[in-house]
C-alpha cells in the first residue's frame, strides 16, 4: 500500500515538530504562563511574518497551472491578509498597539531569513515549490494548536486562548487540508528528484519554526555586534 | 501648473483609445448588430484572458512595497476571478458553454502575445511595472464602457446590454480609479527613465487592446499556414 | 522502442519549420535574392530580439538545478551576447549602423510578442520551461542553415553567405545539441502534464518563429491604425 | 558637495564591516593561526554561497535595463564560476575535496537564510534590488583582502596567502569597481524611498556577513535540537 506525499512528508518531519511541543515558548502558549513582553515580541514579527507569507500565495497564483488552484491560492491570500492577520490586530490593540505599528516592525533575522527561504523557493520554481514552502507553516500551528487544545484549560486562557482557539479551529483545519490537498495532487506526478526538492523545503521550513520559535522566546533580532 | 502622471500617460494613448471606438467590434457591441459568433470568439478569448490578467495582480501582490498595494492587489485578484468572470460565464451559459469549456479555450496568438507581454514586464520589474501593465485594459474598457453608454439603448440591449452595464458601472469605474491612484502615487517619486519606461508599457498594451478588438472581429487564431 | 523526448518535439514540429523553408524571406537568404531592406529590417529586430533571448539564458541560469546546467546557461548567455550578436553587429556595419542604433532599435509586434511569449513562460515555471522555450529559435535555426547549406553556393553568396555560414557551422551546432540534450535530460522524469506543457511551449514559439519571418519579409511594426 | 550613493552607503555599513576584521576567523586568516578544520568548513560554505551568488548574476541580467548592464552581469556570472569558485577548487584539492563533494555540501542555516535573502529581494524587484544585494559580499571581501595584506606576511601564507591575494588583487578590485558603480548608476535617479530600500539591503546582507563568519568559527550548521 502506498502512502500519499503528504503523509510521507509528515513521518519525516514529525520529529522536528514534536521538538516544538516541548518548547519553553509553546509550553508558555499552552499552560498560559508565557510571559507578555516575549508574546508582545512574537506577534509583532509574526504579523510582518504573515505580510511575507501572504507574498507567498500570491507568487501561488501567479504560477497555478489551473483556475482551480489559482482561486484557492487568492482566496488563501484574502484570508491571511484579513482572518489570520486580525487575530494579531486585536492582540496588539489589547496592548495599544495600532495596525501601523505592527506593520512597521523592524524585521528580526530569524523572520527575514524564515520568509527569505519560501519567497526565494517561490520565485526560483514552478508553483510546485511555493506548495512546499506554505505548507509547514500552516499545517504546523494547526498541528501545535490541536496538541494544545487537548488540555481544555488552555483554549479558555483569557489571553492566549484565542491563540489555541483560532489554530485548532475547524476553519483553519480546513485551510491546512487545502494546502495538504495541493501538495498531494501534486505529488502523484512529480519526479522522484522534484518530491526530494519538495520535501527539503518542508524540512527547512520546519527548521526556521524551531527557530522562530526561538527568536520569541528569547526576543532577538540581529546577532551581530554592530547594528546600524 | 504639473499635471498626475496618469493625465500626462492618458494624452499620450488618447488618440489610440479613441481608435477602439470606431472599430466595428466595439461599435457593433454599442449599437447590437454584433455578430454573435464574433462575440462567442471574443467571450472565450477574452475569458482566459481574465486568467492570464488575473496571474499580474497575483503579481502585483507579490511585488507590493507596502501591506495596503498588496491588499488592493489582492482584492483585485479576487474580483476578477470572481465579479469580472462572472459576467463572462454568464454570457457563455446563454449559448451552452459551460465554464469548463470556457476555461478551455484554445489560446490565440493576439490574447497569448498581449498577456505575454504584461506578464513579462511584470515579472521583470518592480511593482510598478505590474502597476503600469494593468492599467490600459482596465481603463480602456472603462472608457469604451461610458462612451457607449452616453447611447443610452446601449444598455438596454437585450444582449450587449450586460457588457455596456458593467464596464461603464460606478463599481467597474472605481476599481479602475483605484488603479490610476497606484500609477499616480508611482508618478510621484519614479524617475523620468523610469516613467518612459511604463508610459511605453501602456503604449503597447494600447496596441495590443486594439490588437484584440481585431482578434475578435475576424474570429483569428494564429496568421500561419501550418497548425499542428 | 521508445524515443527521446526532443525527437517526439520534433516529429510535432517539423510540419511547421518545413513551411520554413519555403517561406519567401528564408528562399531568398538562400538564394541570394533577398530584398537588402528586408534584411536591414530582419537584422535590427533580430539584433533587439537576441538580447531579449540572452535574459532567457539568464533566467536558466537563475533557475537551474545544478552547477552543470548553470554553467551551460552561463556559457549560452555569453555565447549569444557575443559570438551570435557579433554576426550582426558586422552585418550592420556593412550598412553604416552602428551597434548603438542596432540596440536602439524600435521594437515590432511580433518581435515583443515572441519574446514575451518566452520570457513569461521562462518566469512563470522551473527551469524546464526556459529550456523548451529556447529550443526552437536555435534547433530551427540551425535546421534552416543546414537545409539552405545543402545548396553550396547559399555559402559562398559575398553577403547572405556569413548567414548561411554562422547556423550550419559544427560551433551552432554543437550549442543547439547541447539545448537538444537538456530538453531529453527533462524528458526523462517529467510527468506527462509537465511534457504536454512543454512541447505546447515548443509549439508556440515555432509559430512566432514563422511570424518573424513574415514580420521581416512584409517589414511590418505594429499592425494598428494610429501610434503614438 | 555632494556624495556619490556607494559612498553614503558605505559610511553607514563601515561600523559593521570594521566589526569583521577583529572577527577571530578573518584574523585568523590574517596571521594564519586559523584552524584548518574551521577553514574548510567556510570553504565548503562558502562553494554553494557562490552557486547561489551566481544566480544574483543571472538575474541581474535578466532584468537589465540595458546591454551594457546585462554584458556585465553575463560576465560576473562567468567570472564567480569559473576564476573565483577555482579559488575554492584548489583549496579543497589540497584537503582530498572533489569539486563534486564541494557542490553536494550540506547547506548551513546562514548560507541558506543569507543567499536566500539576496535571492528573494532580486527577485521581488526591479534589477536594482539586485545591484545592491551583490554589492556588501563582493565589496567587503575587497575591504577585509586589502585590509589583510596591509601585513605583508598575510600575502605569504603557505595556506591563506592566496586567499588574502585573490581578495586584495587588482582583478577583483576591478570586478568590485564594476559593482560600485552600476549602484552610483542606480543612485543617481532613484527616488529616496528607493535608495532607503536599497541600503536597508546592504546593511541586511552586511549583518548576513558577519554571521557568515560566525558560522564559519563555529563550525555550525542548524540551531535546531532535531534534524531530519
Amino acid at each position: 500500500m502506498t502512502i500519499s506525499f503528504s503523509q510521507q512528508i509528515f513521518n519525516r518531519v514529525e520529529p522536528v515538530w514534536q521538538s516544538y511541543l516541548t518548547h519553553p515558548f509553546v509550553k508558555g502558549i499552552g499552560d498560559g504562563t508565557l510571559d507578555k513582553a516575549k508574546f508582545i515580541h512574537y506577534m509583532k514579527q509574526d504579523y510582518i511574518y504573515l505580510i511575507e507569507y501572504s507574498r507567498l500565495f500570491a507568487i501561488g497564483a501567479s504560477k497555478a497551472n489551473d483556475l482551480s488552484t489559482m482561486t484557492l491560492f487568492g482566496e488563501l491570500l484574502h484570508g491571511t491578509l484579513s482572518f489570520e492577520m486580525d487575530l494579531h490586530r486585536q492582540y496588539a490593540e489589547k496592548f495599544g498597539i495600532s495596525a501601523e505599528e505592527l506593520e512597521a516592525t523592524e524585521p528580526s533575522a530569524t523572520m527575514t531569513s524564515y520568509t527569505s527561504y519560501m519567497l526565494s523557493q517561490a520565485s526560483l520554481g514552478g508553483v510546485e515549490n511555493t506548495i512546499a514552502a506554505v505548507l509547514a507553516c500552516a499545517w504546523s500551528y494547526n498541528y501545535i494548536g490541536k496538541a494544545l487544545a487537548e488540555n481544555p484549560s488552555s483554549k479558555e486562557h483569557e489571553f492566549y486562548g484565542d491563540w489555541v482557539n483560532t489554530y485548532s479551529s475547524s476553519e483553519f483545519t480546513e485551510l491546512v487540508d487545502k494546502c495538504i490537498q495541493l501538495i498531494d495532487q501534486i505529488g502523484k506526478t512529480a519526479s522522484p528528484e522534484t518530491k526530494k526538492k519538495l520535501e527539503d523545503i518542508v524540512v527547512n521550513t520546519s527548521y526556521y519554526e524551531y527557530m522562530f520559535w526561538d527568536m520569541a522566546e528569547n526576543i532577538t533580532m540581529w546577532d551581530v555586534p554592530v547594528t546600524v
